[in-house]
């Protein structure tokens, strides 16, 4: 077993103040490693950049079609988003148009992250509903297929239709069985696999939709809808949105919570995934926009790309005191 | 030079899902280690774990006392307090004593961190003052020994006299020299130390007030200070104002920015600093606490020890998913 690897530096002044260690992997749609930092085999929680994974079966088993989604759906199914109305209102008509209420989500409710509407909402005390979770959309479509499967209600249970479809559609497109699973944020189970098993899965979605089949078509679609849709994935200001606009239709990222993200990246046939060994986001963030820049597909003067590479640290008055920038080993 | 050394472990099921390394040292009054974690001599930033050292010549200068301050100002001076009333209104009350204002300070606006004044300031559209700022009790220590010294208005320059009367005091009680400075978040220099220098000047606060000079009596008047207002240190549900609490009596305790904690013991005579590697304070309250009950000063019973050493992680249902948890070096 490799250790973690430096990949992410908090400088302030002349010294390193913190670092970031972790797992990176990028490989083709054979499976083959073309780079990898830390250790490729190490066993993560994907997280939330298992969306598209766990979106599969609605695809595959024609849910999404007989329940007429578009790709709006499909790009919220994938998504982490912050809970603004483009969201919250597109997954009230989604919930809405199935016959649904806010009641038949199993996510729980979650504080939106939009600054604005979180605002807007404590300004009229109000509570949060299931459908600010920036799962909702996920769950909308585990609710669209349950119904499709005529299954029972609690479709977060690990032995629910739903969720042993989507264990199916894990190991199979990341090529492992999968070791164990642990409870996500939103009441779902997530399963482990590896690295290399997430990176695999990312280049199986960049390569697909060469007609090979119902579970390469609905992995084109998912990743065409999230790039189709970059403000649905994630949201105004984010991360995921930033750099998906930025790289202009060349890829479709995802970040998962404790230092994940994923990158496909269809023009190249690559697939990425890397996990911050502390669970820091800023770090997970800087990572993939170093890497998506040593891959040449991100430009690395674009404001968004900048944003996560060389962030600077402001103190309260405004002024510069440091800098966020990736290791030797992504430099 | 030593790695950093695993602390902290963030459990989800039955797999480590994240892992926090770092540094640590427990020393008694001599400067000899009693026991330590990772790099002793591993130079970080203390951050706003060494505001009780930059309050030292505050009260080596005769300021404290010409301006008349009691135990509540001095508590406020070694605080990252939360912006709640408690704090804010002690902060302007102390500046208007002096004659001055918001305006005067130099730590920049910070939005509070106590929830009830932070969505009273949305309700009302309002904006954080300067006096918000968690370091607005440093600061107005900061002021106090400016007019004391008929010193000019900006205070927060390396060369200006407070600010060379910190770092003399500084490499004095880490007893070493301090091999550069940062700017903090609070605009202040903020100079490196090792974890060492950082443990052995808490320890000295620790042994202090056995009359061995003005030093000595300044820094027993600023830990016991420290002790008799746990909540002016910090707020409501912070760690460092519960644990604190818990202690009882027994200790001084004092968080910093970027995973950096420090301990002050007096019936012991001991001191300790920590430092988290990456940066987060989810492992730097959980190895502090966990360290403070190692040396058996803290009940592990005891909801506020608890709170810091195993925290369940629940997810939006209110369920539990894991755990934070003490790393085996520590348990």
């Amino acid at each position: 077993m490799k250790h973690a690897e430096a990949l992410v530096e908090v400088w302030r002044g002349d010294l390193l103040e913190s670092v970031h260690a972790g797992h990176a992997v990028v490989c083709d749609s054979t499976g083959a490693i073309v780079e990898a930092w830390g250790d490729p085999d190490k066993i993560i929680y994907p997280r939330s950049s298992a969306k598209m994974i766990q979106g599969l079966p609605l695809m595959d088993s024609g849910a999404a079609d007989a329940a007429g989604l578009g790709t709006e759906h499909l790009a919220l199914a994938c998504a982490s988003h912050e809970g603004a109305p483009e969201h919250t209102e597109r997954v009230e008509r989604w919930l809405s148009d199935m016959g649904m209420t806010d009641a038949d989500l199993r996510c729980g409710p979650e504080f939106p992250r939009d600054e604005e509407t979180g605002h807007a909402m404590i300004r009229a005390h109000g509570q949060p509903c299931q459908w600010h979770n920036n799962c909702s959309g996920k769950h909308s479509g585990f609710l669209t297929l349950t119904r499709h499967l005529r299954a029972g209600p609690e479709y977060v249970e690990i032995d629910h239709p739903v969720q042993q479809a989507a264990l199916e559609a894990f190991e199979d497109v990341t090529g492992m069985t999968s070791p164990c699973y642990g409870i996500d944020g939103c009441a779902a189970p997530n399963f482990a696999t590896s690295v290399h098993g997430l990176a695999r899965a990312m280049a199986r979605f960049a390569a697909a939709g060469q007609g090979g089949g119902v579970r390469d078509a609905s992995m084109a679609r998912l990743r065409d809808a999230m790039i189709a849709h970059p403000s649905l994935v994630a949201g105004e200001g984010r991360a995921c949105t930033e750099l998906m606009q930025a790289l202009g239709g060349r890829g479709a990222l995802k970040t998962g919570a404790e230092g994940v993200f994923v990158g496909i990246l269809p023009q190249q046939g690559l697939g990425l995934a890397l996990k911050i060994a502390d669970g820091a986001t800023r770090a997970s963030e800087c990572a993939l926009a170093a890497i998506l820049v040593r891959l040449g597909v991100l430009d690395p003067t674009h404001p968004a790309a900048i944003k996560r590479i060389n962030p600077p640290i402001p103190n309260r008055r405004g002024m510069t005191t440091g800098e966020i920038r990736p290791a030797a080993a992504l430099a």
